[in-house]
């Protein structure tokens, strides 16, 4: 690599430490910008700066946002008696992409993990309690993976919803054992959206 | 698609301009930047501002640089009789990973591909030949791919460089037939680029 002028071996780097962007793909992509890509590297940086100074999150559920609500929690037309409740952002668009679920969302940014030391406090919990009472939701689902992590979260998560009149209920494990919501394809995420049950 | 923000939605359509980047991949590397990742969008954003201004062309082998000559041509250890043409700047990299070759380079940016109205007089070639007669090139390595154009473009310059007392030479067939050398494995490189044979 030491042939390469500092600045491409710079990018390489940057890109290596994208997800998923090995050595090969890297390098690859860093030739691209840097010989027939050239228009393409300056759209792409201004792309970044643009996201990095527009993108906020969402007051109400944490996703991604351009204002102080989502486009999903801007919709009137979404059922707000139902609330799915998702690890991270990109889940909201894996399901968004099955057109399966009208209602709201509630992202937490984090799993219950105490191998990582990471408690419930460290979670939007109490958030999630008084939005599920304050808009008298009929149904809080919950869409975590169906790790150890999604386990205990989502247990956690239906005994403090316990008692106030709100069915909590668990995507189907029609997802793979292990797997990461993300990854799930369409079909195996529509079948464990409509099947799902109670915790 | 339509519940992301249009910034990040943009920055997903540019990360899949890129190659070997397709929908879910632009997708979890959009959310990583917008999420956890919004130093790293920063600097990549900076550091692809850095290469569009500071990289060149090197003058003398057309390989990407940082000055008028790059750093192989500025490299005085590098034996000069040795002359190596690829097709593209990436190759040089393929090359270089390598360590067995300790020649200099020469960049066509391009095949001779009649099939795509590319013709020869759209290649470099009257300076690779001044420059192999000039700097009195014992060998030159014809280092292209074993494609139809590959051949085609070998066996035109091959004859170019005819009556020069200079030998012409061609990477031997380990590389996998219609295979790119961008993607060939070290191993198989190295043992094409020993075998090198006349053509």
């Amino acid at each position: 690599m030491t042939a390469l002028p500092p600045s491409i071996h710079r990018l390489v780097r940057e890109f290596m430490r994208l997800p998923a962007v090995g050595e090969r793909s890297a390098t690859r992509i860093a030739h691209f910008l840097a010989t027939t890509g050239r228009d393409r590297a300056k759209s792409l940086a201004d792309s970044l700066e643009e996201m990095v100074t527009s993108v906020c999150v969402c007051e109400r559920c944490h996703f991604l946002a351009e204002s102080a609500l989502c486009s999903i929690c801007s919709d009137l037309n979404r059922n707000a008696k139902l609330l799915c409740v998702v690890e991270k952002p990109v889940d909201v668009i894996a399901i968004e992409r099955v057109r399966e679920f009208r209602g709201l969302y509630f992202v937490l940014n984090g799993l219950w993990s105490p191998l990582r030391g990471r408690t419930t406090e460290a979670l939007p919990i109490d958030k999630l309690v008084r939005r599920a009472i304050d808009d008298g939701v009929a149904e809080v689902i919950l869409a975590l993976g169906i790790t150890v992590e999604g386990d205990a979260t989502s247990l956690y998560l239906a005994r403090v919803l316990e008692g106030h009149n709100i069915a909590v209920t668990r995507l189907a494990q029609g997802l793979p054992k292990g797997g990461e919501l993300e990854f799930a394809d369409e079909r195996t995420l529509a079948k464990a959206f409509t099947g799902r049950g109670p915790v």
